[in-house]
């Protein structure tokens, strides 16, 4: 029997899983919280107990790793991590294939994950599709083809900074109305503190009722529960939320017209108005011959592992 | 000797030139104006007196076509003109395939321009480029991994259609914004024209003496011209297209990560200022780990013809 060993490295959690190749079960499964101080050392030391533990005495025929972050996808090197110090050019397909003698492919989340739904999930059966995590921050991952593109330098897909209203708030990456300084999860709880901090105690009584009116106790997932009460604030948030992803998909289906968008992470489970929105706000800003369908992801949090699995199988 | 037919349907110019397989010269060439109140079969019929005059006793090995409009590549049937009428559904490979008994291979401007360039112009040695053309319109063509990328629906490139300014001015296309809408010649003489209309005498004065106070005489290339001149209406202007067009580029390469784009078109001719505005806008748009560069075309107004050969050959 072949073992395919996937491993999953996010911001904030690290996953493992082991699959017999054709099987769209995990034989088993393992994952574990990043811890708030981590390095790419300690995370390397969890990730690697989490394998011996799946492996038992087995041995992998291939290990396919999505890691949360630029990476040379040529050769396997982490360019650095957002969110976890230590990983500025970490060879990690070079330290697997070491460790554990088997080949060995890294790839950054966002193009495994569309790998992942192009293989087993949404993506099943259409050769050219832009998957977009909408999530902490808001990225993508192109196939083209029926195969990844990852861009000359490996940078293809960041569709979360991309400018779609140049007067907007100020991104973290300093333009002005990126899609994910709109659309994110911590920067659409941002958009809805800072309406609350200027407006009278009467506006925005369920977005304040839910944090006991401590807005820095605000999420995204709080927004959206409150857009689905009916709050007019988290409402707004949320709807120019969806527009900014609306306008930035139907500039992305114009420029490449792909079959398919297929939309994943916590902020796209925000409701039917926020894709009620989402969907029409593509279709107005694409030509009427550009034809595409955006649906949500079918993998979950999974994503990454299955693109993972196909990666190495 | 091997020989390949080349021709362009231009929308207001018809071209026809012949080639030795390998050679960077023409054996021989042709151009006629499209006349004012023509139809496809006008066209059609000025095409064929050019490509006879150019054959002589000969017969070519194979015949490539750039078609200024959507066309089906997959069948080579031309979907229609914006510019001359009775171009519906006319199955142009069939067509010359069946008169001149050789294989006929169809696509549109922008796709056999990008490939002109990509095999003899400003694009040679780059695998992934997007190729954009500022002139009536705004279009683009991609190489990717070598190849023409069309996109499912034949429909990718469409950057004239792309929104860069949600509050701009509305665009034919019924958004605003477009970067067609800024930055095409037409457009930026209307831009130009209401500035004009709505301001003192003493303010464009150069514009007004270019066209002797007429202002339905402005031209895309006057505004560029009065811009070299230093007035002022014809430099906001050129700055906003050159705007448009720098945010437009600096998504692409957030989204696709080409080694190159190449802009050609009239436009493109507008001066060191234009293009130190793209360059820079770009620059500052797209992410500072993505890499690209932002060259002129290098075959003028030959690009789709010898794309076109690239197309046969």
């Amino acid at each position: 029997m072949s073992l395919i060993l996937a491993l999953d490295f996010g911001g904030t959690k690290l996953a493992a899983a082991l699959v017999n190749i054709g099987s769209r079960n995990w034989l088993r499964y393992q994952r574990h919280l990043s811890p708030g101080n981590a390095d790419a050392s300690t995370d390397l030391e969890i990730m690697r107990s989490l394998i011996y533990s799946l492996l038992e005495d087995t041995k992998p025929s291939a290990i396919g790793v999505s890691f949360g972050g630029p990476v040379d996808a040529s050769t396997g090197t982490v360019r650095l991590s957002h969110h976890v110090p230590g990983w500025e050019n970490i060879p990690l397909k070079n330290l697997l294939e070491e460790e554990f003698g088997v080949s060995v492919g890294v790839d950054n989340d966002a193009n495994v994950a569309a790998l992942g739904e192009h293989r087993f999930g949404a993506g099943q059966g259409y050769d050219s599709l832009f998957y977009i995590t909408v999530s902490t921050g808001v990225g993508g991952g192109w196939i083209l083809n029926g195969q990844p593109w990852r861009g000359v330098g490996g940078m293809a897909g960041e569709i979360g900074h991309v400018v779609v209203d140049p007067t907007g708030p100020i991104c973290l990456c300093g333009k002005r109305g990126c899609v994910e300084r709109l659309a994110s999860g911590p920067y659409m709880a941002q958009n809805a503190r800072e309406v609350l901090e200027n407006q009278p105690h009467k506006v925005g009584k369920v977005l304040r009722n839910l944090v006991a009116d401590d807005l820095t106790l605000l999420t995204g997932q709080l927004v959206s529960e409150a857009a689905t009460a009916g709050d007019d604030v988290a409402k707004e948030v949320l709807y120019k939320a969806a527009w900014a992803l609306g306008v930035g998909i139907g500039n992305v289906a114009n420029l490449i017209n792909p079959q398919r968008f297929v939309l994943g992470g916590g902020v796209t489970k925000a409701g039917e108005d926020f894709w009620r929105v989402v969907r029409r706000v593509a279709r107005e800003t694409a030509l009427p011959e550009v034809d595409f369908e955006v649906v949500p992801a079918a993998l979950g949090d999974d994503a990454p592992l299955w693109g993972a699995v196909a990666m190495a199988a």
